[in-house]
């Protein structure tokens, strides 16, 4: 492993104003460029002790106090990239901010790219890179769940199981192997038996591993909920309800929205991201088309859809074409305006019921909020808060899922087992968790992962 | 002055996620609050010395890991509150920094109001309330010109002209007072004379420093800067050129934009909140009518309105009629369309000269943008970089201003000179300038400074 030899610069703050922001430098010019950029009273930064901070001025190349500012001294191995770093605590306005990076830059350092202190922090073997891409989800992480499952796995959750899986396919493996020393009488049925058992029960924990996938998923990235319908059936009055505030224009007349508006929400622990969109119908005004032309494309990237109908009005072919060209498992169908004289459950497909509300009188809303929810969850109820696996892991698992399975068919086999194949599928199966892992990688899955 | 004695916390750094975050804790406590919620290796926070930092952990009440953060150790006097502080500093998630900051609430510190750091390091004299000022600034200035200005105002560059005046006021208030223990004929002419002078040059001081308010306000605070017009003038267009890219929906239907559009700009160090609004016209559509009412909110409090027409076109009498309402210092009427045959140049009041471009074919359009910085900086030029004055400090100055000239023209009485109305006038403008500086303050002034 191997991590590039020069020196890098970025914002680690959040942009945007606060109190303070923090600018690291790290690699072998950390302290020439420090030693340029920042003055103090006593000895200069290059001369100053590891694990020390002072205060002083970041200056410009003619003395010109740019910020005032803390500097923290740190000296490889012991710093967060196992490199030499100083970090730059300054006041946290973003032209000041940006301005003490340039100063850094013009001193010598390279703009660091998104993620690479983490990056490096993984090639100096400092992380594992499940570690690794703990501190981005960490990082990510908007609500306390998806914090508390991203610590877990900072701090090793996923690892050992990894390693384990890991060390147990080549251990396997190489116990399938040591059977073909044997002539077929010599060796005992029990043996094979066994091993077969034990590749059945690896199937079974890379199964378990697997079935994270879902709520990590929702914990990292939370969820696109787009609300569709036809027009004036009440989505942007929906999107206010939910969100508790007026939002978006709303009126009684079709096709009042057409720019899509969309507003984060969390709901029990899961990050939201709620649009609303133009109401969908056959219409000759260009604007209205642009809007649901921006719908559709909103409608194909959404976790869930929330289809609303007015139950004052029957259930027309368009309304039950959309909804019939939708994943049920990821909609659901509410049923508006129950307040209206002649409101009426509508028929739907078998697999879907229908939410009765009014968003007039704000009955039917829990019950809607807590099928939300439900959806939100695949229909399991969870509360997750350990580490989860991500959908890198979750491709890599599979192919290793995949080879394992076949190691398991190969020695079930209907005829004679075959523990050389079996083997072999076993060694294909060490490949992709290492690739988890980090201990093989390659650099165009670590800028993917990086960037 | 004082400070209240009980121990704050809050997130220190820019709201959003980031590599890293800083929780600051300030007061008598924040000791006791550190050995609660951070473990490290050796001894605890309180028994480390002052401008130490360590490595560790920050954790719940039952040892659960909520991150790994630095610890930064500042003793009283030497902090930025002159309290004693702990920094914390962990991965900069939103969630898990709202989780590090609940830990300390829960071990007794109390959530700091916004400001409240710089609040103490007021109260307990380690900065003026220019300065205090200056740091708000500062960490609000999106353009380096801005964050420039608010480093010399925190380095002092308002500082000494304001205590120059204060001291001048006193020294000129007592000396028009020594004149009364003369007798009228013993008193020659020349002192009173040279008094009168000495006014008149402190009258001039004060003006020049008020001069400064219109630049200090664009680099505090930017500028709203409102583009209205009748329907399918080419409003979103406009923007969406500003901008450099396609925020809006733009049809060839009048109408199109209904919701408010605002972007941020910047221009020639000035930030510029841009605002796209509805088209004005007589509409029967309660939604576009809800959208012009909205567009005239926005009118009454923009810096600078761009007032659209189309130049194939007559201007109407309802055109004519908005553009006599609007300020014509304020204003930039700008004819679009030139592109198309039959275009003029509209005849306009004679305070305003209409802008052609096109912003089909992008003719005019720079100096379009040339004429919007000169409108920005109301006709002087300008690339201020040095302190200039708040909204505050001209409310004040213009109380103090007030005072000096009633002395000067007590002074310049048409009978007899009033050195003593003069001598009190003097001693009226004093008040101000103190609360400038913070020589004298209230709660609610302290209040609406730093919330």
């Amino acid at each position: 492993m191997h991590a590039p030899n020069d020196t890098i610069s970025a914002i680690a703050t959040a942009p945007g104003a606060g109190g303070v922001s923090v600018i690291r430098i790290s690699g072998p010019d950390a302290y020439s460029v420090a030693d340029r950029v920042f003055r103090c009273a006593g000895p200069p930064p290059s001369r100053r002790a590891a694990f020390t901070f002072t205060t002083g001025q970041v200056v410009e190349a003619d003395g010109t106090v740019v910020d005032e500012a803390l500097a923290l001294f740190f000296r490889a191995p012991r710093s967060f990239t196992r490199e030499d770093v100083v970090e730059l605590q300054g006041h946290g306005g973003p032209a000041v901010t940006r301005h003490v990076l340039r100063r850094t830059l013009e001193a010598g350092a390279r703009p660091a790219e998104p993620g690479e202190f983490t990056r490096r922090a993984f090639l100096n073997g400092r992380l594992d890179l499940v570690q690794a891409e703990a501190v981005l989800d960490l990082i990510r992480a908007r609500t306390d769940r998806a914090a508390a499952a991203a610590m877990d796995q900072l701090r090793g959750g996923l690892t050992p199981r990894l390693t384990h899986l890991y060390e147990t396919l080549l251990e396997l493996a190489a116990n399938l192997e040591a059977t073909l020393d044997f002539a077929d009488q010599e060796l005992p049925d029990t043996i094979l038996t066994g091993l077969a058992e034990r590749v059945s029960r690896l199937e079974n924990e890379v199964k378990d591993l697997l079935a994270t996938w879902n709520e990590g998923h929702l914990l990292r990235d939370g969820a696109t909920v787009v609300i569709a319908g036809k027009p004036n059936v009440g989505k942007s009055t929906l999107l206010n309800t939910l969100l508790g505030r007026d939002r978006a224009i709303v009126s009684d007349q079709p096709g009042t929205t057409r720019d899509t508006v969309e507003e984060g929400l969390v709901l029990e622990g899961i990050a939201l991201n709620l649009v609303d969109t133009a109401g969908l119908r056959d219409t000759t005004c260009r604007i209205e088309q642009e809007g649901i032309r921006r719908t559709e494309d909103r409608l194909r990237d959404a976790d869930v859809f929330i289809y609303l109908v007015d139950s004052s009005q029957p259930i027309d072919k368009e309304d039950e074409a959309r909804i019939k060209s939708l994943d049920s498992a990821r909609c659901l169908v509410v049923a508006n305006k129950q307040d209206l004289p002649g409101a009426r459950t509508p028929a739907l497909p078998t697999e879907l019921t229908s939410i009765p509300v009014s968003l007039k009188t704000g009955s039917g809303l829990d019950f809607f909020r807590s099928e939300l929810v439900r959806v939100l969850h695949s229909g399991r109820a969870s509360s997750i808060q350990h580490a989860t696996i991500s959908e890198r892991h979750r491709t890599l698992l599979q192919s290793a899922l995949d080879e394992i399975h076949q190691a398991g068919e190969h020695l079930a086999g209907r005829t004679t087992p075959d523990p050389s194949l079996a083997a072999q599928a076993l060694r294909n199966g060490v490949a992709p968790i290492g690739l988890i892992l980090g201990r093989e990688y390659h650099e165009d899955m670590l800028d993917s992962i990086f960037s």
